[in-house]
């Protein structure tokens, strides 16, 4: 805690104060790159494959790509905000999207060919930004941390702004206040305005070490926030890291998108820290004063829930007896813990977690093996959000399935048809207005019809109003890929770059 | 260990053989009585008040009722095996005897008029018995018991018959293999033949106590399994516990069955220990040599399963990292373990635990504080049986309910309607034979129907493979008890004695 950074702001506050138009003249040029493509494993089972980490809804009503997005627009506008992520999580996050903000369109959603850790979806946003605007300085924030409060975020930002308009690679440091073994720390060198250089990174580190470097101070936590123009990440990807030269230029130089997709898989799967940060002088650390979390373990439900009298965190229904410092996160069914310490009970419609506090990283493991069994808890989760909504699947056997669907006001589904099954539904509230093969009549609640195999069909909520409908969906085949879409508002399975 | 039953089989068996006429004209007036009305809490929440733990299937594919009345009929015939239960069990009892038995009908169901306890409903038990066959002698059995292997039990009945017959109230008594507090201990007197006089009876004893007694030697645990002639119960119970004469003896005297709840309801509700052997001189254990457990917590589930090689019972699909020596029963979905010791996880669909083995004898206060609540957890499991076969919820909002129904071969449901809900039907499986109004017709798989609400209506089944339907009741009332039954296979809501 011994940083000092109380006197930095100090230095910087006035100086920002005196050069409004300078800062604002930057701002014009800031646009921010979210990071949204991860998996977020350490969070299973409340995440999953087709739910990561970013699109849970663990801390208050909107999910943590939601509250990151709310964070940055305003004060940027949408049009500066962009999200890198890839195809699977496109719907769900074109829906997020438009939830929060009432100009959606103007997000920029770029599109990872393939998961390829940082420095690849870097470079790639920062060849695009480039090209959009020389002078852009990119801002990169993970889609899936916790930081609060907002106007310490912007005032670290902006404290942050000159150094990158000058040229500098800026990472933000996080003070320690204990001695994680969770993240990477960095070593401050010379004090330059706003912050310090960077004298070295460290890995992870043992528990001692960790102790020590606090003890001896000067050290943050790597937070993956970072500051820079697009144009010294490129420059400082080409000098320090040589297998980016060539897909750089052959990405720059695409004719089309499949160029583009070309030059992105020949870039090194490696992290931007290992590609450029370690390595480049102009490493510079602002240190962040605002409240952060990384939310790198379930553990950190500790940080996002109330606790009750014995310290634990409950949320569902619970029954705790002689239970305490325990995480209970219950689902949609009763959680009863007797004799718990220390422990992290998590449960979900189709598979729970129990584990000791200290041993909740070990998640990872238990993904691994799902993973590799080609799991469906690995995969899906018991709900599955849609640009339309969303569905849960209630039953499911050899040769039927039932859902509950519930489409949102004044959206339709894609007008469809399945070549394997044949679908009931059963309007159980709301008010649906239904395509059915060249036909079109409405269901109000306990109203229920009838869709064969091989039939176009469309369900449109017309109402303000959510619709709810139960389908039992029927045939040898109930996979979701037996689908045939004809018109969808959503452009599914068209590239949206 | 050093009890010297062994001693006495050779003692007894002998004389078995050498007088087989006696023996068999015995077991012509010998009853077996299944106590089957207790909630069995202890096993929460795999068991719950309308599916208590003798109903489960935790040992097999059979319930531990099924696996009671098989051990005993044959060699008994089904007209000399008496189920003494409640009225909220007996639809379910119905069709387990009819599930395992090719003679059902001949099985006797005594339907308490309340719970209370074993005195009141044994004293019910035996004046029926003796009022059918004055010589009438009673095996009383609890039906949630683990005994193996029969042909020991039967050993030793045959052992205990003899005394019976004499007008000794036997209770069978367990060899205690360890300090166990969850017993109560009878304390050997001196040697009958086939057995040993009572000298005393010792409530569930501490731990301390419970050790002393284990080295003394001569002590059994109190298995709750008797045997005595009907007319010597009634004349015990009536000479020491003096509140029973006046009921008794209404009781026998009632002209109708209103008269006999009167009387069962003014016995004290109290236990047949309580009330009879630890007052009577005519007080005989005769030792079991039988592998018995009365099931009494969680922790069985440790002696019925078979175990992996970190020493964890292992049930459903759970993946264990780094645990051992632990009850992981899970349910229909995946359960992941890290790091665990001797703790119990149960997983039902509506409700799991989670404690430490030692504390599992306290979720008798979680089943409580549900209790108190009149909570759903304490009521339903997820699966209902029902005599024509059984049905799951599978999701519930205010003015719906959706439901998998299987409809066992060759059955049908009662003729009903609803006044408040329609009902939608699609077969998922097999085929149906629907009664709508005054129509009736087929629906094969992937079929529907609908039926308005004040429509008569009725499902049969008239294949000999189980029929699958998803129903969902739609309409402002969808409670259990909207029914009106026309017709029923089951008479259900009439009393059966």
């Amino acid at each position: 805690m011994a940083l000092g950074d109380r006197g930095e702001k100090k230095r910087i506050s006035p100086r920002m104060s005196k050069r409004p138009a300078d800062a604002s003249g930057r701002l014009a040029h800031l646009y921010a790159v979210v990071l949204a493509g991860g998996e977020g494993n350490r969070f299973w089972p409340l995440s999953r494959r087709t739910a990561p980490k970013q699109f849970l809804r663990i801390a208050g009503r909107r999910t943590l790509l939601q509250q990151t997005l709310v964070r940055i627009s305003p004060p940027l506008p949408t049009q500066r905000v962009m999200i890198v992520t890839n195809q699977a999580y496109q719907n769900d996050i074109i829906w997020q999207i438009r939830d929060i903000f009432s100009r959606p369109d103007g997000v920029n959603l770029l599109l990872e060919p393939s998961a390829r850790n940082t420095a690849p979806a870097l470079a790639f946003a920062a060849a695009r930004l480039r090209r959009q605007d020389p002078d852009a300085i990119m801002l990169v924030l993970p889609s899936d941390h916790m930081i609060s409060p907002v106007s310490t975020l912007w005032e670290t930002i902006r404290r942050a702004l000159p150094l990158a308009d000058a040229g500098e690679l800026v990472t933000f440091g996080i003070v320690p206040t204990e001695p994680s073994t969770a993240y990477g720390y960095i070593k401050r060198g010379t004090a330059v305005k706003g912050g310090y250089r960077i004298d070295r990174f460290i890995e992870k580190p043992p528990e001692a070490m960790a102790r020590r470097l606090l003890r001896q101070g000067g050290y943050y936590w790597n937070s993956g926030i970072f500051l820079w123009r697009a144009a010294a990440l490129l420059e400082e990807l080409r000098r320090h890291a040589r297998r980016f030269v060539a897909p750089l230029t052959a990405m720059e130089r695409a004719p089309d998108a499949a160029a583009v997709d070309r030059a992105f898989r020949r870039m090194p799967e490696v992290s931007v820290d290992y590609a450029v940060m370690e390595r480049t002088s102009r490493a510079v650390v602002v240190p962040a004063r605002f409240h952060w979390s990384d939310l790198g373990s379930l553990t950190a439900l500790d940080e996002l829930a109330p606790k009750d009298r014995a310290d634990n965190v409950v949320v569902g229904e619970v029954i705790a007896l002689d239970t305490a410092n325990s995480i209970l996160y219950g689902g949609r069914r009763l959680l009863a813990a007797i004799g718990l310490r220390d422990m992290v009970v998590v449960d979900t419609p189709d598979a729970m977690l129990v584990c000791p506090k200290q041993q909740a990283q070990r998640v990872k493991a238990i993904v691994g093996e799902l993973k590799r069994r080609d799991s469906s808890h690995y995969h899906l989760p018991h709900q599955e959000s849609r640009p339309w909504g969303s569905f849960a699947v209630l039953e499911e056997g050899p040769s039927f399935k039932v859902k509950r669907l519930v489409v949102n006001p004044r959206t339709r589904l894609s007008l469809q048809m399945h070549r394997h099954r044949s679908e009931h539904w059963v309007v159980v509230n709301g008010r649906a207005h239904i395509r059915h093969g060249n036909r079109t009549y409405e269901l109000k609640r306990n109203e229920g019809t009838y869709i064969p195999k091989m039939t176009k069909h469309r369900i449109e909520n017309r109402t303000s109003r959510p619709l709810e409908i139960i389908e039992v969906q029927s045939g040898p085949y109930v996979g979701e890929d037996d689908i045939v879409r004809f018109a969808d508002d959503y452009l599914r399975g068209k590239r949206k770059v």
